[in-house]
């Protein structure tokens, strides 16, 4: 028997939106879902043609968290476990990863780890009914993984009260906690979002990856070890077509034409 | 001659309150206070019937800090001073590193290590009179260790602007730069921070102390490594009954029983 | 033909207001710029009436990042690139590690490296009309030594807003977003700046040393570590004359007398 498929994709001019599509199942990450969101970063990885990807959900929400029933069904099985939290990681870290920016767009409940893909993502745009929370002290499962992410966005005492609490929070406070960057109506976020990741989209994906890609180890790395890091990619930048032709459009005021090198 | 106790404990269904009990001294950080709290948390740490703990100070304000005067008694002595600032090093990682969490609640003043209990805590619930400061510039002793848990809180120029001009910030600040969690009226603050306990406080202790173990490291390791040990901990947390229990209960939509392992 | 300096300085009992003075040029860093900041920062160091720096700019902004004419004069040259970054860092760097505080006083575009020096800054006091921007996206060049500085103020999401979108953001949001500390009527903020700074400068040059020379470490070392260094520099602080005077002074209600030591 056929199924739809986990995620959806289309393709906009270099804007690539992928939707959760389990809505019946709130887009619960289930162990297919997680690997249909693993090969799909990795295509998009290789794509030339995507420049930027925007994370949505279907349905009544973004996306409910783990697959509670069919950890259920395994019987709690310890290596199915093991390697369903291994594939979580991967994929939020493939986000993180990916040389291309990454959007998510969120209506509805992000809870737990959809809570933790919003979070991983480079920019968040929310509508005001959405709702936020890492519920897992509710049901006995702390939500450690999350909190990984939560942990890159959040003050600590901000994301301890989403942690012990369990409660959801609005968009609003999603908003002050620096959960998400900005809150629009819901009528309105679809293209508040695609009118920013087409801006997006327009720049040199060659400067965007140098950005990506730096942007871990720039965060992790102590003061002097992330200057000498940066210093050495910028001027490495700087040799690309793109960078020179950047500044000479620039300082020329004419539009630069990127060849993505 | 008997004296009255550092640090007041009270018990009421797993919420433990401890209460600095120094309010002619404005509950000053005294060798025998921050002793008395470090044997406090010991204790607190191996009773299983305890399981969320409120800090609070009796009298007029929170804490006031380090007791100057105990200080000039000594005559500044080096190794008075040195095992001083190693206990309360000690009292504050104790703070984190109980498994389980800890909320502060705060009136009148906290200032220098009070303020440092403060940013140690996991919450901070706050009165509309609260008033924060690390005010140590003013008397010629930068506040180092309160910026040690101040930089684990705030955003750097928020904390710059505490430590270098030594001025209280009001309530509603401490808000902003995400030192408390939530500003309330003063007639409330005991009652909404209690609330506020009980409801962590009905949670597995077995959940609330794999969260809290695990918190310094996840925010201190590099990504990967982050991921690596949360995942970890995770499948281990799903071994327990508890959060099977809390599974189970949550998808057949009834109330979990927890047992603590 | 002799020109402006590029960096002019005036002192005020202890004050001193550093002014990048290419404001033709919108106080673009050039490679003579830096090394005029680097000189003067080091001579700063050294000078002990100096306690304070201020850093502003001449003309209708703070400044506009680096001197893309002067790097295409080169032709781009390699090795001209890669000094001009490694000095910017350094001069960054430099100022981090003054141990003097370090006041930014921006009005009009601080934009790519120019808001790199406002985030580098210990404080920064912003006039209504000031803009902040990471704009390199747009020329093909991505703000990675930017990001650093950055980095170690906002939160992630908030960022990577400023370094994806390379729009301007206006005085309000980077208050929000803890780049800046305050925003003040532009009439008002030369003296909203100068009485900060005169508060600061009157603290003992000791105490502030000791804080600015440990900063760094305190946030970028595990807790435990932070700890154990603070405690030692604290204990450290106490021996010196200024600590004990100033709590003497506090003590007895008097104005403590600072020597330095």
């Amino acid at each position: 028997m056929s199924e739809a498929p986990f995620v959806l994709r289309s393709d906009d001019e270099g804007v690539v939106t992928l939707t959760l599509n389990r809505p019946q199942n709130r887009n619960a990450l289930s162990f297919g879902m997680l690997e249909a969101l693993r090969d799909t970063l990795a295509r998009i990885e290789e794509d030339e043609n995507a420049r930027v990807v925007i994370l949505a959900g279907a349905g009544p929400g973004f996306c409910a968290g783990h697959d509670l029933k069919e950890m259920r069904a395994t019987g709690f099985d310890d290596a199915f476990v093991e390697r369903l939290f291994s594939l979580c990681s991967e994929v939020m870290q493939a986000i993180v990863h990916l040389p291309k920016p990454v959007i998510a767009r969120v209506h509805g409940i992000a809870t737990a780890a959809g809570a933790q893909l919003v979070a991983s993502a480079d920019l968040a745009f929310a509508a005001k009914d959405a709702r936020f929370a890492t519920p897992g002290v509710n049901i006995g499962l702390f939500c450690l993984t999350p909190a990984v992410a939560l942990s890159r966005n959040l003050a600590n005492k901000h994301m301890m009260q989403m942690l012990l609490s369990g409660e959801l929070i609005d968009a609003e406070t999603a908003l002050r906690f620096g959960l998400v960057n900005e809150v629009v109506a819901g009528d309105s976020l679809t293209e508040v979002t695609a009118a920013f990741a087409r801006k997006v989209a327009s720049r040199s994906p060659l400067t965007l990856a140098v950005g990506k890609r730096a942007f871990s180890r720039l965060t992790e790395l102590p003061l002097s070890e992330a200057y000498a890091h940066a210093s050495k990619l910028m001027a490495d930048n700087l040799k690309a077509h793109d960078a020179r032709e950047g500044i000479e459009a620039f300082l020329d005021k004419r539009d630069p034409v990127w060849r993505g090198r």
